[in-house]
């Protein structure tokens, strides 16, 4: 193969296979049931989880690096049976750098019954800015799952989606970014739920809402600076 | 005794026995309540935990090789009190090369209620082509629930059974392959319970869950190669 | 203090300060929420987790010898504020050679509501015989909560009390087998309640319990020996 | 800056940074939404978590120094974005020595409900000598969710207090008390959500609440002596 890598293509190596120990860790996967991938910034390379394989067995020389199209370009191993998806969302959102899926059980819960996650804690409204929405019911093995998660997010605050009878597919500007929403989709389908089994949780108005989402992506954590990883 | 080790038994019982570290580590078991057995590839010896042995104090060397009848060939200690049931299983399916057993807590609650897990989520479509079915009520010290595992999967998709009052057995090609389905079935035990504790899950039309699982039995994962292991 | 202190002392001191991991390990406590303590075989001593003390900080030396009275005999440190709970145990069942008390989360849930845990899994059958039975209402202080545990579970089967709005209190032979009772009770507790968080679980009958119950504790498990801890 | 740090102030920074593994060790938060603070003893210095940083990367020289009224003395990094309701309640409560909040989930789910929860078990009128109550619903960006805590608290046993739509903070005479007290909130939380998935628990009485908040203040754990930390 004529591919020649460079250092940030090894450098997503590193970060796409790094960040699948938080799904585990945060308790949204399951054997091998989850992937994360991410755009080398600047390009149309993407670089994804291979299929099939153990988190334990995760080394960066093992992920596979694809162009938009899903044509295998570096890597032995076939990548994730969900590149597709993956690969969808990138050619149309070019501002997404990073993807991930996940079956987390909170979430795909709400996804099995085709509900979205109302807004109804404050952490919601920062991270997601209102509801998490649901996405249509599509199988594996063409572009409808990929056009499923665009179609539902474009225009939508939310990084996630719960797509129904399936699991959640999260976007950010990084792969990080995209496991973080993964993380806090399925700790808010989870307080979400817990709430519900007792009666019905309150809503938060709509101008709350919105409030708290513009303070959060504007205000919270650290500015950007040189440390900043 | 005459027993005569082979490699086979020895790979056999490394195997058997660290496969039980993937029971506590997803959360199927409790104290010493599930145990993994195998067939040495090509005969009729059976590799098994032996019984009531903390799961911290398993090596290999403790695991209990009989033949299909239960008769001890090799090993210090009484095989698993399940034993029983495995053999009958070994007996019975030439083509199970692993069983597994646990009371994994979602997947044994709606065998306490004499439910089968309902297919209303792709991963389950996946994995069990269907529904997780419900075997009959039987106990231990005959052959009775070994013969109402084999009637209830025999000409069954799933791998898993979850058995009346009781909980879980699983069957694979080898001991991994039956491990994963009782991790998956927990999982989506788990899901599928979650999801039904607020309203009814929204079904998957039978179509979809047929191409669903014979795309993952025939596509997922890494090709066979002299690589897998 | 003129206490002289023994080989089995000192043995015990080790036991009942490592069983506390397993509380931990199991999920069954929370901060300094649960206390373990045994009988020195022969003797009227018993060994006791210290009040207060974090389980990271736990080490043999800082376990509370007292009598059955709770005279502290050997210790720094006062005694768990549950030692009158336990001594009472101890003195009016002589064969009692280990006491646990947790709050664990499932089986406190059904002891705030005063309900029994019906015996709908196998596993229950085996460990239990039958129902973990309801204890009163009793505040710390007096021997009252000590004497509701020897009166619920004097004539019973279940080695596993819940006490109402309180917690759970296990007895063993051994402080090894009482800790096993707790977790065991705890299991159960939780596989029991989301079985019926979806339905009503199928009763065993009763004939069946007491073949299982009989079974299990005559057969399963390595016969006693020389090797057996 | 002429801010001149003190083995006080050195002091709480190790204290406050390690605590947050606690908040992580008992399942109280995810990513990054908790947050422990501490007023060094004698002083009007807050020490409180940087915004936005990982459990993983907190070290304790990341801490950030700050007075009252927020001014930042130490530190290179922005406080947490919850810093300012940390302060009101150092302002308006000088026995506040620590201040703790969380998005633990059973906790939050009570509060989305707009719930407080109820004392039915002892280990609730030990810790918190009734129910825990809501405070009202308030936005992050100005004194308001401050001052909902103090009037929620004041003159309340309970060092915790559920802020509706939101998540838990606690207070305690250090900032391990504060700790405890959100530990304990989300256990109680927990068992109590359990029980009542099922039926409606059994009160427990207010004279025998009383009596057991009175004696678990005054008797439990070992008395104050030099070893205590």
């Amino acid at each position: 193969m004529s591919f020649k890598t460079t250092a940030a293509v090894e450098e997503m190596k590193v970060k796409v296979c790094n960040l699948h120990a938080e799904l585990l860790r945060w308790g949204l996967v399951t054997w091998t049931s989850g992937n994360v991938s991410g755009r080398v910034p600047g390009t149309d390379l993407i670089v994804i989880k291979p299929s099939g394989v153990s988190y334990d067995d995760l080394k960066p020389e093992l992920m596979v690096v694809t162009d938009l199209e899903g044509k295998i370009l570096d890597g032995e191993l076939a990548p994730s049976s969900d590149a597709e998806s993956h690969n969808v969302v990138y050619q149309r959102m070019p501002e997404v750098g990073g993807v991930v899926h996940t079956h987390s059980p909170y979430a795909t819960a709400w996804a099995a019954r085709a509900e979205p996650i109302p807004c109804v804690i404050t952490a919601m409204a920062d991270e997601f800015g209102g509801e998490i929405p649901l996405g249509p019911f599509a199988r594996i093995g063409s572009d409808a799952i990929g056009k499923g998660i665009v179609e539902t997010l474009q225009g939508h605050r939310s990084p996630a989606v719960i797509m129904q009878n399936h699991g959640v597919f999260t976007i950010g500007k990084d792969p990080k970014a995209a496991v973080k929403a993964a993380v806090m989709a399925e700790d808010v389908a989870r307080t979400v739920h817990i709430s519900r089994q007792l009666g019905e949780p309150v809503p938060i108005p709509q101008a709350d809402i919105d409030k708290l989402y513009d303070r959060y992506q504007n205000v919270y954590g650290q500015q950007p600076s040189p440390k900043e990883q």
